[in-house]
Parts: C-alpha cells; sequence; structure tokens
C-alpha cells in the first residue's frame, strides 16, 4: 500500500515534474495529478509521465488530495495555497517549493482582512493546513523534460512552520520531503529568507553585476574563472525579479555585507597593505574551502 | 629537423611543465632544459617526462637556449629575464607566462639605471630579445603532475610587445604559442592589464568578497550556484597578492566599475523600481549567455 493516497501538484515545470516522479516510481502515492494553466504544459507532464494524471482547474484538481505542493512561481503561490485551502479535503497539508517564505506568510496574513474567503477560513480553524517548504534543488535546464527522480536526493529543503503550525503537520510535511529524498532542516521563514539571501540571492547580484560589468571588448580573453564565477547569471530575469523584490529586506542586508566586504579588499588593495591584502584573501580562500568542490 | 633547438623553462610547475611536455611529445624542440630552485621539483619535472634536462643554475641552464619561458611566480619574473639575458645566446629569445604585463615592464625599465648590470645592456642593444605573453590556460591543479600536453590547445595566448621589440621577434614569440596549441592575440601590456582586471582579476576578488561574507551558520544551505560562483576563491592566496598589488590601479579601476554595477543593483531593489531591476537582470544574462557555458 503506497504512503501517501493521492497528491496534487501545481505547475508541473523541473520541480514539480521531479516530485511526481519521484512520487511514481518509488511507489509513494496512490495518484499523482498534475495541475497547471497551459494544455501544452500539462501533456508535456504526461508525456513524461511526472503524473497520472492532469487538470486545468486548481479548485478541482486539489478536491482529492492529501498533500498539494504548490511549485508555481513565487509572486503566485499564496493565491494558490488559498485556492486550495478552499478546496482540498479536511487535514489536508499543503505545502509549496518557492525560493522565498516571509513573502508568503505576509501574504496570506493580510488574506485574513478578508474574512469571505473560504481558504482563509479553513487555514485559520486548523482544517487545513499550510507550511512552507524550499527544496535546494534545480538547475540551468527547468520544464517538465528535465525532471528527474533523484533531484532531491542528498539535497537539503528547508521547512518553514510558523507559530500557527502544529508540530504534526510540520513532522508530516518533513517526512514527505525526507519520502523524496532530501535532508530536512527547520527554521522560521525569516530566518530562511535571511539565510539564503546570503547563500542564494546575493550570489546571483553579485554574478550579474560582474556580467554586466565586464566591458564587451574583454570577453575575447575570459576563462574558466569568469565562466564559473558568472554562470548564475544566465538565470531566468523573470524568475530572479520576483525573488530579489520578494525578499527585499534581507537581500539589501545581506548585499551591504557584500558591498562591505569588497570595500575591505579595495582599501587593501589602495593603500597597498599586503598583510591585509593576505588576511582577507585567506579568508575567502578559507570559507571556500571548508565546503569542498 | 626540430622546429627550436635548445628551448629552456624557468619554473616546472602546470605551465612550464605543460609547455616542455607540448615541446617534447610533439617534436617540436631539439632539447628541453627545466630550471628551477629545488631538486625536488626537477626531478619530478623528470619523472613526468616534462623536460630533457634539468638545472638548478638559471645561469648556467639558459646557455644554449635560443627560446627561454620565465614560468615563475609574477614577481620574480623581472630578476629572471635580467639573469636569462646576461648569459643566454645572442639572438635569444626571451618570454614568460606571467598573469600580469605591465610590472615587468617597469621593473625592467627601472634597471635601466643600473647600467653594470650584463642583461640590462643586451637587452637595449637588441643582443637578445624579452617580449612578454600570457597564456590564458590552467585551472586548479598546479605542479610538474598536472602538466598536460594539450594546455594551451584552442586556449587564447596574449602576446604584449612594447615599443622597444620589433615586428620579427614579436612574430616569433607569436609563432612558438601558436605552435603549442595557443590563438594568439596581440596587444599593449597595459591594455592586457586592463583587460584582465575585468575578467580575471576582479571576478577574484568579487568571489573571494563573496565566500568570505557568508555567514558560518548558512553554509550548510549552500547549493551548486554559490559553489559555482565562489570557486576560485580557493585559488592560492600568495599568487593572488603578488596578481592584485602588481596589477593595482587597473584592478582598483575595474573593482569600482564593479562596485558601481552591485550600487545600481541595490538601488534598484531598494526603490522597489522593478522595471530598473529587470534591465540589471537582463544585462547580466546578455552578456553572460553571449559567451556560452
Amino acid at each position: 500500500m503506497a504512503r501517501y493516497g493521492t497528491v496534487a501538484i501545481v505547475g508541473v515545470g523541473l520541480i514539480g515534474g521531479s516530485i511526481g516522479l519521484a512520487l511514481r516510481r518509488r511507489g509513494l502515492a496512490e495518484h499523482v495529478v498534475g495541475i497547471g494553466r497551459r494544455q501544452s504544459s500539462l501533456d508535456k507532464a504526461l508525456a513524461f509521465e511526472t503524473v497520472d494524471s492532469v487538470s486545468l482547474d486548481l479548485a478541482e484538481g486539489v478536491k482529492g488530495a492529501e498533500i498539494t505542493v504548490i511549485c508555481t512561481p513565487v509572486a503566485r503561490i499564496a493565491q494558490d495555497v488559498l485556492t486550495t485551502a478552499a478546496n482540498c479535503p479536511t487535514d489536508a497539508l499543503i505545502t509549496d517549493a518557492g525560493s522565498i517564505k516571509g513573502q508568503i506568510v505576509d501574504e496570506l496574513a493580510a488574506a485574513t482582512a478578508q474574512p469571505e474567503c473560504k481558504g482563509v477560513k479553513r487555514l485559520e480553524k486548523n482544517e487545513v493546513h499550510f507550511i512552507g517548504s524550499h527544496p535546494l534543488a534545480g538547475g540551468e535546464k527547468t520544464g517538465p523534460q528535465a525532471a528527474r527522480e533523484d533531484l532531491f536526493d542528498g539535497r537539503v529543503t528547508i521547512v518553514t512552520p510558523t507559530e500557527a503550525n502544529r508540530s504534526t503537520e510540520t513532522k508530516r510535511v518533513s517526512l514527505f520531503w525526507q519520502d523524496l529524498g532530501s535532508r530536512v532542516v527547520c527554521m522560521s521563514p525569516e530566518e530562511h529568507d535571511a539565510a539564503v539571501a546570503t547563500v542564494s540571492h546575493v550570489p546571483h547580484v553579485a554574478a550579474s553585476a560582474l556580467a554586466a560589468s565586464t566591458p564587451k571588448a574583454s570577453l575575447d580573453l575570459i576563462g574558466t574563472g569568469w565562466l564559473g564565477t558568472t554562470r548564475i547569471a544566465g538565470g531566468d530575469v523573470e524568475l530572479w525579479r520576483q525573488i530579489l523584490t520578494g525578499n527585499r529586506q534581507q537581500v539589501l542586508s545581506a548585499l551591504a555585507e557584500y558591498e562591505a566586504a569588497l570595500a575591505e579588499f579595495r582599501t587593501a588593495i589602495a593603500n597597498e597593505n599586503d598583510e591585509q591584502l593576505v588576511e582577507l584573501l585567506q579568508a575567502g580562500k578559507d570559507r571556500r574551502d571548508a565546503v569542498g568542490s
């Protein structure tokens, strides 16, 4: 008997598709339904066998789902959570795979001002449960065709309960990601957003600014160093706009730290302070060497 | 008959060893002599068959060399050029593989104040010739054991003649690197230093500052993005100290451009200026996408 009944996946791209593949190939779910807004994406999801059935209608698609995973762009997640909460079975679990977490919590909190919203009511009454997640997995390729059963194997998934969540539901969400192969780390949405600002969002800004500030005339001379340092600058612009604006305060704070570190380098070089320059280079090397290749 | 008689390689690590391997395996030189300061390095060079013979004495080792390639750390190159110039045969060619070029030219110019120096005199009289080179090849591995015959295949080598050089010698140096498999680009030492500041030296500072400013507590959450962006921060500290201080003015100028690009990102994010943020992300993506993976 499968561990889960019906699991709904909203957004059947790389992440959603990989969740579906992992669930289906490992026999973890009785049924996986893929929900999307374009028939062409759903057709691909079926063709790559990442889901068992598909639906263009979110409210309809989540009706029987004991777990729904929202894998849509961050700017849409809160809205999709509310629609799911209004239509999924009692005691169902809702989670997501968004790269930022505080904004979603804030948007859901703001929605409580609309008491007519059925999803808000059910979440408040603990009839259904939402706990945010962020699997640190992905890659340069996107879309259902890039989905992989082992995408989450050995990768960290951050689960971000709030004070509104009970530990039983936090445990259920954590077990779900563990079943997919992840190592789970729990922290608050705020802690999550501060941490990913430093390890993901500021690196993206650093790479993008570096690529943009390299004169065209110099591109003939680039080597593996420049290519590696700027690789992530090739990421999707709209995705990154949503992340950087959605996590504005934490990004600005981490960016200030980075700019201060660069200023220290500049000062050491300008003042011909070799001792300090060696210290700075060594600090960067030590931090980098600590984590392997 | 081999194209070159005796070629001397001063410094038998990754670059010097790879030059030796390429010369020997392709039958380009009658004899390759490796010169170093430590017997242990020379023993390795012989063991890996990167050279035919070895010498601990630079003056002695270059005596019969029609071409000498100085592959020592940048801070030592000018001095090694002068010793070579004083002892190599008339009409011999001297080049190097250093990552910065203006400093070497400046140090050689400063040495003309010592008219008793035989190397200076011979260079001034055009009895022997020095033209700087910078092969854009290498990797994370170092030492004679990492040497590869094909290290320069398809890679750019920058040759940096000054007004003191004649075109015949510039051509000889260029042909030498082409024989090793390189594509040769000629520019002045100043143009070279400005270009590599943007594509190599500032990326190193960017990666090092990024690694150092990542809080230790966040390291558990790093992914492939952070790993790629910071990879070069693991480079040799003393090597990079020499490069950053030796190319001080150009590095400071390119670093200022980078800091200005980061400040634009910061302003766009802080001012919630989504339009500008999209433009900046797109500019970084366009520059990065233009060069492939």
